[in-house]
């Protein structure tokens, strides 16, 4: 956390992906791992429900998970290892049977995605009803369209908005193509390989898609997933630009309620709201550069592409949330007028 | 055009965007531009046969045309310009009639999207194809599952080729979904607001579709597309990169027929085909990253983002047309056996 | 923070971007101005000791800071404003005299960066000695050298290690040279053009060198610190590649004592700080790009190209810093044999 | 070539790169690698002349040369295999003697970036002779700082200027730190570590410098390079974009001779020198970070990362070219004046 970054971070999407909701989300795994195999008879009811029991209570060793975090560079081997110790012995082979970190992880981080486009489609939707409130007031004010960053001819507040628009709509629509795909079970045990007959009974359990075969080393969805952020922190950047460049005080044809002030000039009244959004924009373009880097993945896992994912897919959605956040806040506090 | 550039630049696709062919493509816009309007009678009928005759035979005078690029950062004023010249006075102004040039540079650059989507699309099918034809002589062969860059447990070949295969076969799908969308006419006239009662006519004529308004300056599709470029190299970068481990002398799970030569070296048979598929797939996506700044298109018309358009699209375009020519060389010339 | 994090980030560098560390550091700032001031006569002695005697026990209200961030994008109007409230009336003029906000936040990050380069130089020294002591323990080990991903001709670990070296050495050789040139007061008030005549005494109150005239729009030595992190993250990734590759089983030329474990496969040990330090280089890579943007910083003062910095510049610090604390322990912990 | 790819092309600098000058440079390695190489009397005098005079006339078979680079990934087996074809059979053996493809490519480009470089260190000086006159003609003009996207105090054109300058001056002298650390011969052999006793008569033949060992995989001089071009074309988007802003209609700041036409508005004048340099100053920055990637150059040559650098560094220097050109082309036909 950084002075400034509750400017481009979204709190609640951040939360997702902190410690201690993160363990809650392999503790998740794990027990429903644990009762879809038993209900295969792959492993004991009784030891299905004491890993349930224990995973719904279970709070590590923080400071040896670190280690082992540090060690193993991933958190599975020693939470497995904790959890394992604080089970009957006769319990401890049917925790994690026949699974692997990856499915693990991956699946946790389908359960965190799935709560951050909750969150991200329902802000997605505040921007689309804010955009028709703006338009309700102002479609009809008369402003002067500019290409090129010069006079052109004419045109009605409505036209730029409605511009504006159809890129948001479009997200949504596209989210809802890709949701079905993106948001699955992550199957396959150590290699990969593992039919996984408990696949359909965890998919229920865990409320995600069962995909037709582990996608350990295909990470196609995920990079089409980072994709849609930029698309929409970028279409939203452009929804900034715009307002910023109409709020210029030589232009006025947008005035901004409760712009940000300077330290120096007290007359001023900044468009922070939209600056902000068009460094969002930027930054996430740049990232989905390097998460596209991962779809390179080598063998049956490569720890520096799956990493490298770690690194940029929890900012690039904490960006997309504060530029959603921010991208209502803006199109609440604008208003529109003819210009000079 | 350099000593290696056919390395990774497809000629086929090159071809659509030299200057020869986008002539073509933008002259046919304005043929089907004067058809459509004079079939609602905005302009003669006679106009828009002489139009269209002119624009079957004109051939534009590059050096002024060039000279008019550099002064107008794009073709169409000249090329306009030279066209009116060679048309009677009486029909000067029913060519480009309430058109703008990004109306005819996007439209245009839709036909040549839709001939390189026609050559990416049937390659990634000959892709698929091979793979199955791998798979049928393959499949069966026992080989080492490494995961971390370490061995793990055992799998066979079919195994990896099922999760080549996944992403591919993803591809098409995601652009069976994509074209329709993206290969629509640009409409909209200076400032994309003209509401274009002629775009049905000339989308049947183009064979495009037509947008339920103008997208100037809403580039999300566009920028979509320029994602499952690079989804597409990325996936071939993953193939890529496990058969040169394969192909590894120590491990020797890959033998690729025809592997290239040393200057020095005259025993070595470099995986140089999959070496190329890897930087593809690299710069592909760090050049995804610059093509999503243009996002954020200010106003009515951005001349700096469409730029950045320009300079990135036809690139990555080329360089999957190549990064597809060369996975199916590659899967065409690799044999799988169970190392040393 | 998140349960992975501490793999690709630094602690001792993210806490000198932390609120608290900040703040101490725009006070710092605030202080050292008033003195400089007060020294040329421009406020009065007895308004700078006040005010250094209120910045030395200062504690914002940081729920107001909070709400003053968001609403001005920055936290120096606020932050101004609660400290003139804690003044004594005759003196709150005297407060931030002739500056502005990008004084006191660009001078601030120098006062950071120092403190993060001190920390990088000396971890690179370290690699640089662990380095020294690996080749003087496997200098003459025989291994194989491979080109383009296949066997070539013998060479020595040594060689090898000479390879690694030299890129590290150019590094700290940039350093220096690069220093004196980053590590400068940002002076120049409201848009940059005031003359500051108290630059000097500030300089040296802060330790920090006085540049001929103000920077904030010319970010070219920022931007070209940042390619020096992604330079010095890169090398360390091409040890790092190159140890996960000799440590394959099948290579069995590096053994790196304290491997990852799996939690599936009890007899693997993962090259896991090598496969990180591969992700940060390709990470800081893709970051660079994005802050590279940022050199496009538009009139007297860009908040969205200054924000893009904010949001990239500190994460490649903190990644770089994670990046030579994993090569020295990589370098510590690897030795090398001649392979299978 | 495209139609609009000489907005941001620089035919001389791409006239480097092209096939006839890159063999051009080839054969010069070759023929002052056998000099030297006779000089110390490794090769015969007979056998360097011999090769000297074949090089000195030599047109290769293009047809079976392109074969050979599609086979070999690169030009040199195929080229080194058509010179020994011509060869009498006694001096075969002594052309290419003790190198590797690398050292003759990775020194070729040296003279290729050596005349790269000449062209755009004389265009930023040309830029910053620009830039004096500018400034001796309009410096005194009132205009009105802006930060933030608003008005905030007044300033003079002077001011503009200076900010502008300073880091066009530092990029020169950047360009001379860097210069004699980047221009030095490729050396090494097949796998990097042959001393190559011949390489100071190398340097000297070719005029370039010695490097203290090989650097075959250690790419950081020519990442910095990559960045430095960055780095200008970055500072000249920003003169470019400010340009664009006072060049507003409503703000009339800045008015440019010879503006860029609309194919539909015959009023307009667009900046679009301006736009062209800002989307050139985007683009390198993301190509900048394609680059940095090639810095992770696995084992003793990486087919993969050394494409990587081929697909993406003759574009940045020629659009950095392109760009320079452009800055001073814009400055020569900019004026300034206090605005509306």
């Amino acid at each position: 956390m950084r002075l400034h970054s509750a400017l481009w971070r979204d709190s609640k999407i951040d939360e997702l992906f902190e410690p201690a909701a993160e363990i809650s989300g392999l503790l998740r795994f794990e027990t429903a791992l644990a009762r879809s195999q038993a209900a295969q008879g792959l492993i004991s009811d009784a030891a299905a429900t004491t890993i349930a029991e224990l995973c719904a209570t279970f709070r590590p060793d923080m400071v040896a998970l670190n280690d082992g975090i540090s060690r193993d560079g991933m958190v599975m081997p020693k939470l497995v290892n904790q959890l394992r110790a604080a089970l009957p012995e006769k319990h401890r082979d049917a925790l994690h049977f026949r699974s692997t970190s990856q499915d693990a992880i991956d699946t946790c981080l389908m359960l965190q995605l799935r709560a951050a486009i909750g969150i991200l489609e329902s802000r997605l939707g505040e921007s689309l009803a804010s955009l028709d409130i703006l338009n309700k007031g102002f479609a009809d004010v008369a402003q002067m369209g500019r290409t090129r960053m010069q006079r052109a001819l004419p045109l009605k507040a409505g036209d730029r908005m409605a511009a504006w628009k159809a890129p948001l709509q479009r997200g949504l629509k596209r989210l809802a193509t890709l949701k079905p795909n993106l948001l699955v079970l992550q199957i396959g045990g150590p290699i990969g390989t593992d039919p996984s007959p408990w696949a359909i009974r965890l998919g229920e359990l865990l409320e995600l898609g069962v995909p037709p075969r582990s996608w350990h080393t295909a990470r196609d969805e995920l990079a089409n997933f980072a994709s849609w952020l930029s698309l929409v922190s970028g279409s939203a950047g452009k929804i900034a630009v715009d307002i910023a460049m109409m709020a210029q005080n030589d232009i006025g044809e947008a005035a901004i309620a409760g712009g940000g002030r300077s330290s120096a000039m007290h007359y001023k009244s900044n468009p922070v709201q939209a600056e902000v959004l068009v460094a969002i924009g930027r930054c996430n373009a740049a990232l989905l550069g390097g998460f596209h880097q991962s779809l390179i993945h080598e063998q049956e896992r490569s720890g520096a592409a799956w990493a490298g994912e770690w690194m940029i897919l929890p900012d690039m959605a904490s960006h997309t949330g504060a530029c959603l956040r921010g991208l209502n806040q803006l199109l609440l506090s604008v208003e529109f007028n003819s210009g000079r």
